[in-house]
């Protein structure tokens, strides 16, 4: 993946699990903090703070105002973000990984 | 899926979010609760109480005894538990849903 969170913005987030099915990273930063962009595959989010980000896009931005407790869906994103709000921004995510072109690569049989 | 928790334990298990790629269940029990042999799918699991449960499985049974905010992997199982703590168990289950099955069988072109 290019643009890795964990590569670009390593202050803000860190890898808490990986196997071959998904990675779980942890996403937390004070009020102010800006990341640089960076990409996401297909991830649930998990909220575990109150906060409210401006989220930069190639299409532009967008503010969105989210409560500790919920879980929803991210679809694989390109974008940049900023905590707009005064409190930290604490969140799960579980990425993804792509089974089906894993599984499909490795079962492939023939000349290499 | 046979025994899903949702149905046989409805009271401790909810659906907080699910689409054709993952479930999204939140599980929420009180000191000395037990549930009904019911099964998982591959999931990610991530703390969000200290709790001690007891967990029934045909080989028998083991203690755990997790803290809040961490994130681990269940791979597919069925069993039961037991709240044998002083704390409520306060967990997210994020199910992984059979993408290759599923995108095997749809992408198939043939005879019916």
């Amino acid at each position: 993946m290019k643009d890795d969170p964990v590569d670009t913005n390593p202050l803000h987030y860190s890898v808490v699990f990986e196997n071959d099915r998904v990675r779980v990273l942890e996403y937390l930063d004070a009020s102010g903090d800006k990341t640089t962009p960076h990409e996401h595959p297909d991830s649930v989010m998990y909220t575990l703070s109150n906060f409210r980000r401006r989220l930069h896009s190639a299409d532009g931005h967008r503010d969105v105002e989210l409560s500790a407790g919920k879980a929803m869906w991210l679809p694989a994103q390109r974008h940049s973000g900023e905590n707009i709000g005064t409190t930290p921004t604490h969140v799960i995510f579980v990425e993804l990984k792509d089974d089906l072109e894993d599984a499909q690569a490795g079962s492939w049989i023939g000349p290499a």
